[in-house]
């Protein structure tokens, strides 16, 4: 033991390497952490935290004209992006200290630099060229956007971490995606007045969403001024002489925009961690392979989050650090779970999801009630404004468990999360019917849906 | 059962009342259904629904002050009362429209006119005088403010009934009483501009809701400029030569005012409608005594709702009704569940809770385990706001159930509607942890509080 230098090794200062280095260091452990960038990882620097930023910032506009329907006049409004930049940057350093000292006052060692492995129990600090050992290293680099090399002109568009950084906000932007944040990125600049197209390879946005969810989102953008095509791939970006820039669509002609963002994926971060020198085995999208227990196929190694592409999302990183941290240092060896987990896209309308889409339970069970609402939020009642809430609760008719709840409109991503409660418990549709509504809110919809709006049976719909 | 004109007669045309007469009607029941004012009841015409509509207009002045903090200039705004009374007046009739037509599309018959009870089973249709017949009573006639006779000068002043339909925003006003109607509106007339004062006879406001949230919600407000007087009471009101009121208060001195509003609790609507012809008995306080299937003690009258004082709330109402139909005309006795009732106060912050308090959890159980968190909303590090959103879940140690959830902050409301399913169902604490954070939302607090803040032992905070 005393042979190493340190107990522990984490490689990535985002969410899965910092709650790691900081709890084993808590227990007296001899810890290092090494980031080439920024702590606190994509969550932080340039992902969940900004983004939530930006989708505030976004909002605004509505508020403003939605205040008329209530007595409200607004004179004119000015919106200004550097100021919002400075104000993102400022908090995102605020949160990137507080991640920093976490570690610290653990008694955890941050050393600033990329850190590449060298076999099992080693790993060259690249700044210094210093070679230290550990007895375990955990590797939490987590992912990057896909680069998208096979497009001809792909270096003349942006990604997501750019996006949180451009100089000045375009006047119109396509987006290539259909994922959460190419959904996500097409509202924020929307909002902003930014005329944005969105342009997607499958036939709807949002793939493995419930389907009524995707079409639910798809029109409330399109009714919001964003243009949406489906069905169709970049197949080349050129500048144009005027200095923007233009896309040629396989199937819809030329999109002239300011900005291009790529959004199609994110890959883990492996490439040149020296990955082999220490025998460690990706899979062939260059995620490390790991165990129930996020063991890689090296006894010493281990890696959480992103990088190990189970499932890309912060607590699911946090969560797998804290199973790495009962597994190995506190003799109560336990597996991540990763079933049933609550998740929201930012979009706007949000979305908020937990359990087995409608799609996905007609196929899993024969028996299946759906539980389906629509309707006007009373805030647009008097706002004016045309949008829609949507809540679905799928449910197995044979136990009468809520498998999948579904919910499209505002706050539906602080719903997801106590749904998430219900599900994971195991409650049952009739649980949801005893229940006491909440008046006025959006979520009593969720408590007195007494009939099913259909059923499915042996896969179809009844 | 031809003898009576008709199977149900209803006395009263809001939730509990509808509700009723509608089942009862699309079943084939000869109903009617008599209401001297409004179609809708409290809720619907001067309650939940107008009161949640003033409670946006009034947040509109934080989300422009707020939009600064996130890149946004906005220009001057006005705030025009009779434009929000106006097209809260037109969203009113909306409703109550569609309460009268869910009755008449049933084949339910609408009366508009008071009707007292003249007998076990008779009622008198006092616009027309004519006496109809009925096998059954339901009595749905709900409450009304306490009028507060004893104080002297309590004709100059105003009930929640007038606040929805005066005249002109006063600039400023003194709201007596420490309930959340109080609360709701000293917070409403704050947010559209009125200089506001709270008098409230007990030492902290929202007695019987969690002491945390009483008090962070009084210092909450205390920093939006509201002035909060507790332990005090009105003693007289009176007319100024300029033509305001002025309070005297006991301990306080004098309080001037534009209006005075009297928040003070709500009596049953039970003077002079025929329950002495009837037999029907009422407790002191004037509400209808009712067994735990809505029986009074005249087996041919039911009562539902506010009148009979169990838990004043418009959910409750309607459950009771739906209770009241299995029961009477479905075969399937059931007696209401008002048990484990989750409710709001939209107060600014809002208030979300069900179950247990702290303080009465320690009372019940001998070991209490209280989770508690405290935090800035993400929204607020941008925007400056001085606010903090505490949650709190409160659990029984002896078998982990989760006996209590209370939240003081944005969308609290609902929050509590789905903390509702979690604490109806029986979770424990450990269903609460095995769920996955949504990041980043405020209510992923609420599942990753891991550790307890404290534990209350026999009733001793250890």
């Amino acid at each position: 033991m005393a042979s190493f230098d340190y107990d522990l090794f984490v490689i990535g200062g985002g969410s899965g390497g910092v709650r790691s280095a900081r709890l084993a260091a808590a227990m007296g452990k001899r810890v290092a952490i090494a980031e080439e960038y920024r702590f606190g990882g994509t969550c932080v620097i340039r992902g969940c935290v900004p983004k939530k930023l930006f989708v505030y910032a976004s909002q605004y506009h509505e508020h403003f004209e939605d205040a008329a329907g209530f007595g409200w006049t607004v004179g004119e409004s000015r919106f200004d992006w550097k100021a919002l930049i400075a104000a993102k940057d400022q908090e995102i350093a605020r949160l990137e200290g507080l991640y920093r000292r976490g570690v610290e006052n653990a008694g955890g060692e941050i050393i600033e630099s990329r850190a590449e492995l060298t076999g099992p129990n080693s790993v060259r600090i690249v700044k210094t060229g210093r070679e230290v050992t550990a007895e375990r290293i955990v590797i939490a680099v987590g992912g990057a956007p896909n680069p998208h090399a096979s497009l001809p002109g792909h270096e003349l568009c942006i990604s997501s971490n750019e996006a949180f950084h451009l100089e000045a906000l375009p006047r119109s932007i396509v987006i290539a995606g259909g994922g959460y944040i190419a959904v996500e990125f097409a509202n924020i600049f929307h909002g902003l007045g930014v005329d944005t197209t969105l342009i997607y390879r499958g036939a709807e946005i949002l793939s493995r969403f419930d389907g009524d969810l995707r079409r639910g989102l798809h029109k409330a953008m399109e009714e919001k001024g964003i243009r949406i095509i489906c069905s169709d791939v970049l197949e080349k970006v050129e500048k144009t002489a005027a200095g923007g820039l233009v896309a040629q669509t396989r199937n819809n002609g030329q999109l002239s925009a300011d900005q291009i963002m790529l959004a199609l994926g994110r890959d883990p971060n492996t490439t040149g961690l020296g990955l082999d020198a220490a025998g460690v085995a990706t899979d062939q999208r260059g995620a490390i392979i790991v165990d129930a227990y996020s063991r890689t196929n090296v006894p010493s190694i281990f890696a959480l989050g992103d990088v190990t592409d189970r499932v890309q999302l912060t607590p699911v990183a946090i969560h797998e650090a804290m199973c790495f941290i009962e597994t190995e240092y506190k003799g109560n060896p336990t597996s991540p779970d990763h079933d049933l987990i609550a998740t929201a896209v930012f979009s706007q309308p949000e979305i908020g999801t937990v359990g087995l889409s409608e799609e996905e339970a007609a196929k899993k069970f024969t028996d299946v009630e759906v539980y389906r609402a629509e309707f006007r939020p009373m805030k647009a009642t008097l706002s004016g404004r045309a949008e829609k809430m949507i809540m679905k609760l799928i449910v197995n008719s044979a136990d009468r468990k809520v498998v999948g709840a579904h919910i499209l409109g505002h706050d539906a991503g602080e719903m997801a999360q106590l749904l998430g409660i219900t599900l994971k418990a195991g409650c049952t549709k009739d649980d949801f019917d005893r229940t006491m509504a909440v008046h006025p809110t959006a979520a009593e919809e969720l408590v007195t849906m007494y009939s099913p709006s259909y059923r499915i049976k042996n896969g179809e719909r009844v």
